[in-house]
Parts: structure tokens; sequence; C-alpha cells
């Protein structure tokens, strides 16, 4: 089912035939941990209805905590590519180390880089070397010059599939749990070719913040939005106060869909 | 002219007959500082040609350098009563220190408060007594609850008439001169009632980023923006980086008319 | 009492006989608030005692919330300076507004400004032209070249007496209320000629972990420390949480004799 | 030559015979990258007679960029510990991959989690298994309570010779590096039995500031330092401004020994 990705002229990237890249919205959503079949499916289900163009879920889980849940790992993944094929979604899911890649890249479409992983070099080599669609989040304290720093990593390797991400930023402020870079869009609009999405969900931490903030990042020109859908958000296993329910995630595909993709 | 300013029931201020508050988006517009007769009067018929409500200038400008340009003082300020008069457009203009309160409340419609002020607490006294709309500018190193406890001295001298504005706080990210927090909008909306404007020109200090920061704090619920603009922004004596030139400006507000007003 | 300070050739100011500078290590310490003749009385004999140089203690309290305790106004400077001249220490008190400054000046030896006015430039000129002792405290975001630039504005008026005191800046991390910033010392001393002391009780805001800092202040090259000292902290009418008992300072300066003056 | 490291009943970690804990102070010296055979025994055998208590040198380099220079790798490791065993020094260098990890302890003494890493909890894992004496540096935007937290990651796994670094984290000043944290000193004295030493080199980047806060960070109660020390520092092919000379280093342990060990 995985198909060879491909870059356009110049600033798409394309995970099966969903494009990423100007003119276009992508929509990833879904849960923070796949916790059962059924919590997955349902979900894939739930958020293909109200508009979502990838699908995203987390196998691997990293976690300040050692004793924190830490994810059903590559039966996740599994579950997560059945999910996917079920709603033919493609998929989005974390990488945590080297020597999960190759069996990742076997089932799921995106490899996703988290915050706490930007500069994880060996890591970023190690998904440049699969060629696959790497959605590469900025750490929580990077600058704008050392995320692109670390896509060099993945470059390098010759794999130019690159979906940025802006996730937030530490900061003084603690009303929002980090705080959410939009003036960073334009910022790399100018000064790179590779689509940049959005994650508000990670930056405000809230559930009822995130939905004007996908406005926002639309609006300010970015190429999608990541955010966490759960059926029960408060049984989640993991950020369940970020995480949206169905409705909360339908109206914001409809509050979206008022605003115009931007170039 | 200057007419009593009044509060609706819920969040808005009324500046003249200009309503700012849900439902509405206002565009302040103008340069950073007054400079000359020519130089207020062709901005404001720019500004007000392009769609803006409310005419912004500086007479008083607070400089980090004690040798850099300081401001027209009054003269501007009677200068940009004047280009509000010719132009129907309630003005805009920050004051510094008490004693010029009384003489700017006479000449313009909304005290400002900059962002260096935001605790400089008998300033804050002075303007709540003069019962004007004041635009009180978070500090650059602020908390949103801090913010909040600034307006409260405003309050707690009678004057509910109180627009907020992020202008970007201190972080470590360089390529923009601050990072502009657009998530302290929702946070905002929920816990006061007073309507929230955005400046994105002194948090990003780059003429071509402004305009997306502006959809952008449309797009999240900002209930207005203010912006700088100039004749010839090469010349501007203050902030030339971050000033537009009429052409951009118009650009901004055509670009904000294709984003609904969000409640 | 207050007799005409002056500069020395080079980095030195002097309050009274009391030097500030190269070679020298001021001990600034007392109530954050003066309270009542009982409680300065007594705190400013405990520490003249365990080695304090100079007397400090609030009149003018800028305080986050209008109805937060603002301190005890004139009354409480006129208090400290007869605490002063009943201990022979100098004392130093913060103004907030214009228009305290020359009443103060007549009556307290080093005005201080607070981090919140540091780019109050009104203020700045009216301390300036006193000619009396500053205490320019950093503002809590402000970089060191702002800091810089606002002494500046004292010394445009031709008054070079001044003394920097870092304090602390905002920053992510919650366990201390502001992070500490040493390595400014270092920078300052080979940016200014001016001294420099250290507040760690606003940086921390934790009582025991004071004592440490005061003495890492010393190590680094400062010029001095400035504490608040209390004779009964829970009682305290404000920052109750970081100030010293008679005992801890005692036991800190004990400490301070063991770190020479580093230059 | 390696022995087995243990823990003493309360804070101390024991590398070899070399103490790091309560009641004495490490000096960590050597290059940043490990670069030749003469470079590291030159400047194993100066530091030595300095006073220095361990021997760092990176072998594996973490760099923003991949095409700068990314350390000698393992025959770097040997050519350190070679030094370690010609000077009697225990030996400190980075590990950035699980996959380096088990030939890195077969030759180094105290593993070294490098300050993007902290987070990188398979890596955290694997040096935990080796129950090898660990040094784990602060992540430069990571709060006190998370490096608590990775440090749990190595405890889990039944290892607890670890040391902390405070290494300074990201603010808005941009005159030094990053901001040292030395604030973080006393908080985790207080919230850890393990030992914590400080990297000034980092924080400041700057050569002339480094040994004012060396001295800072003894005075502070931390349980060592770590330094960048370079025969040449105009020719160190990595962190050249921030690279002590030989002369340099003998000042720091000069100055260092007029502060007393502090508990």
């Amino acid at each position: 089912m995985i198909t060879a990705p491909c870059v356009s002229g110049s600033r798409d990237v394309f995970v099966q035939d969903v494009r990423v890249g100007d003119g276009y919205f992508a929509i990833i959503a879904g849960p923070c941990s796949v916790e059962s079949r059924a919590q997955i499916m349902q979900t894939a289900h739930a958020v293909k209805a109200s508009g979502a163009t990838l699908l995203r879920g987390g196998a691997f889980k990293p976690r300040t905590s050692p004793y924190a849940f830490q994810g059903l790992g590559y039966e996740g993944a599994e579950l997560l590519a059945e999910a996917g094929r079920a709603t033919d979604l493609p998929t989005v899911s974390e990488v945590m180390s080297v020597e999960q890649v190759e069996r990742m890249a076997a089932c799921i479409d995106v490899l996703q880089i988290g915050t706490r992983n930007m500069q994880n070099f060996d890591l970023l080599r190690a998904v440049g070397r699969t060629g696959r669609p790497v959605l590469l989040k900025r750490g929580m304290s990077a600058t704008i010059d050392e995320l692109l720093a670390a896509a060099e990593y993945i470059i390098a390797e010759g794999n130019q599939n690159i979906i940025l991400c802006e996730r937030g930023i530490r900061t003084f402020e603690s009303a929002t749990r980090n705080t959410l870079d939009l003036s960073a869009i334009p910022v790399l609009r100018e000064r790179t070719h590779l689509p940049v999405v959005v994650d508000p969900s990670h930056a405000v931490g809230v559930r009822r913040w995130i939905g004007p903030l996908c406005c926002a990042a639309k609006a300010v020109g970015a190429h999608g939005i990541i955010v966490e859908v759960h059926p029960n958000p408060s049984d989640a296993l993991s950020d369940k106060e970020q995480a949206l329910t169905f409705e909360d995630f339908a109206q914001i595909t409809a509050d979206l869909s008022r605003i115009p993709v931007m170039s």
C-alpha cells in the first residue's frame, strides 16, 4: 500500500496521493496514543468523516517520566496502519530510535521526529535513508535556523520529503503549555521550500483554545495542522487535557473551511 | 470632537462611534512617529482609503537610547488630532508620563500605554482617572495574568474602557524581534470581557511578515490589529524596518477581508 | 546628614563614606517594605550588627495588583532615614514616579529604580537630575545592552553615580521566581565602569536558596548584594517567602566572609 | 583499568578513586573534541599539572549542521583513554546513540549525555544498563523537574551513578551563548542526593567570562566544574571561542583554590 513518495518541483511533499504544499491545507488528526483497535478505528472513521486528510497516532511515546504510559509499540503501529487502510488515510507516527526506523517505515507512511529528538542526529540520518516522508517537529527551544539545520541532516541522506512542524516553544508564559510561534510560518516560507504545518494541541495544551489557533495557522499560511482527537478524552492514556472530542474536531474543520488557503 | 466614551453591556469599547468588541474588527494604522503635517496627513488619507478605522501616531516615543529621536511631543499630538479630524478617524497615541495625560486626553481619543509602561502604576491610575479609552499593551515579558492585573489599576479608577494589546513577548528566537503570542487571544477572551487587539509590527519587526500575522490575528479571534504605515519607510525616523508602505497596507486590508470575523 | 556624592576616577560610587566599587563588597539589607518604626529600627540594628553596609527599605511599593499593600509612602521613607541615622547606615529606597523624586532625595541616600521602571525614561531623567546615587535594577526581560542604555538616560543628565543591579530575568524555569543571570556580572564588568550588585532575593524567591547565591555573587565579581531581611518573615506585608530572618542574614554574612573579594 | 563504580551512602559518585559529592570539588577539563594524539596528550598533562581531577574529550560530536566536524569517533575515544591512563585521570566522553554505548563503556569511565539528548530516552536506558557513571547534562530548555525525570530513566535501570550538569538554558539574553542557571544548584541540592557540576564554557561561550563563573559555581555549592581547554584555541576544530588556554586554566584553578568548598 505504501507508494514511493516524490517531491514536486517546488515545495510539495506527496504522501501517497495526498499533497502537502502550496495551495493545499492538510488536516492531520488522530489520538495522541493508539490505545486499542476499537479506539483507533473509531477515531479514524470520525476524523475522516469530518475532513481529515491524514491519520496520526502514537505507537512509541516519549514521556518525561519513565513510569508513564509508553505506548503500544509495534502493535500500535500495526493498528494505526490497519485503520489507515480502512479509511484510506495515509498514516503518521513517531519514531524514537534508530532501531525502530526500518520496521516503522514498513507500515507507516510518514515518520514523525518528535520535539525532543529534533537534534538526535543519528535518528535524523536514519529516517533520511528511508526516503519516506518525514514530519520534523521543531525542538521546544530550537531556533528556526536550528530547525532548518536539522532538516539538512535528513536532506544530506538524499531525502527531501520533509514536512516541518511548529509546535510551540518554551517561554515564561505559563497560561499555555508552550507558546505557539506562528511568526515562524512566514519566516520559514521565506527561507525554505519545505512545507510547514502547525501543531496547536501541544502548544496550548488546553482543548478549547485549539480551534482558534488552527484557524490562525491556516490564515498565517501554514500548509496544514496536526491535532489530537480521542473518542473520550477523559479516558485518554496520554495528553487528555488537549485531546479533542469528535464534536470539537468537526467544529474546527467547519471553522477552517471559512478561512481561505493563503499563499 | 471628543465624545464621552461608554461601555456596552459586555465586551465592547466605543471610541467615538467606532466599536471595538465582538463582531467587529478594528484596523488601527498610522506612522510609528508623527514626523510632519505632510507625513501624517498623507498617511491618514491613505489608510482611511484602504479601510483603517482608527489612526495611530506617536508623539512621545519611548526609545531605548536617550540619543535616538524622541518624537515631536505635543506638536505631534496636535498634528495627529488634525489628521484624525480631516479623515474622520479617531486617534490613538501613547502617553509616557503622568504629566502628559491631561493634555493628551484633551486632543487624543485613545491613550496608549506602551509595553515598557505596563506596570508604571501611577501612569495606569492617571489614564484611569481620565475615563478615556485606553489601549494597554502587554509588557514584553508580562504574563497574561500580569496584563490583567495592570488593567485592574485602570479599572480601579472607574475606567473600564480598556483595549488590551498583544504585541509580542521576549523569547530566545532571534529571527523575529519578539515572538507574537497569538495563543494569548483565546486565553484572554476566556478570562476577561475586555477586547484585545494585536500588534504584529513590533512583534516581528520585518515588513513582509506582518501581513500573514494580521490575517492570523483576525482568524484567532482578536478584535483588531494595530500596524505602522509610513509614506516612505526608508525615510522613517523610527522603526523603519517594520513600517508598511501604503501598497503593503492596502494588500493587507484586502487579505483581511477574506477572513471572516470569528467569535 | 546627606553629603554630596562623588565618583572616583574609575568605577566607584560613594554613598556618604561607603565605597561601592572594585575591592569592596557592599551588603545592602533591610525589609522589603518599611512597616513600622519598631520593625525598621529593629531590623537596622540587626543587619548592622551582622555586617550590613547600607540599609534598604521600601516606602513606595510597585505591586502587580492594585489591591495589594502599597507601602507607607513618605512616612516609610522618613522612618527609614531615621533608622539609617540611628545605625549610621546610608539608606536605599525606591522611587516610582517623577513627583516622588525630589522629596525622596531629601531624605534618602540612594534612589532605587525598580525592575518595572528600568525603561521609565522620565523617571530615569528625574533621578539623573538629582545627582544622587542611583541603584538601577535590570528589567526582568531587559538585555544587558538595554540596561546600559537605561543608565545612559541618567548619565545624560550629568549623574554618573549609578550602581547597576542584576535581579533575575524571566525564563521558562518555574522552580525559582526568576533566573538569576550571574553571567551578566563579568559581561558588565567588561562593558562598563559602573559597579554592579546582585539581588538574589527577588531572583529565587525562596529564603533558603538566597545564601548560596550571595556567595556566588561575591565569587563571580559582583560589587555587593542586596537582600530582604525581616524580624518575622511570616508576618511581612510583602515578599514574605523570600525575607531572611536575622539568623539567616547573620549566617550569610559569615559565609560571605569566607569568599575573597574578586577583582 | 576501569574499576567497578560504587555509590556511597549518600550523594557521592566514585569514578575510579575520584569522589564526586559533598565536601569535594571535581575539576573536569580537556578539549571539546579530541583532534589528535599530540593534542589530547599535551592537554591531559597540562590540565593534570594545574589540578584537574578528570579528563574530558569529545569523540562523537553533536553538531547543529551536518557539514561541521563530527569528531574522530572511536579513534578519538581510544586516544582519550590512552591520555587518561598516561596521566592517571579518569575520562569523560559523550555518547550520542545506543549503538555507541557498549563500545564507549569499554574504554571510557564516565559516559556523558549531551544537552540535546537529555530526553533521548532509549539512550538514557542504555547508559543506565551499563552501570557506569553518567554525566547527565540538562537540556537547554529543560526544567529542573525534567532533568530529574530524565535521571529517573537511568536510575530505573538500576544505575544511580549519576552526576547532573547545569550548562546554561535558553533565554532572550544574547550577550552570552546561554544563561547559566546557578540558582538550579541549591534547588537540586535540596531535591536530590545526586551530585551536580557546572559547565560554564557552553553557557557563556566566551573564554574570558568562564573563570568568574567557575568561582561562582564553587561558591554556590556545585560539586565541580567541567571546562574546555585546548593547546591552541584558535586552531580548535570546534567551540574555539570558549576554549581556555593552558594559562587560562591554570589561573582558574588558582582562583578556585581561594574559594572554600561550600556545603
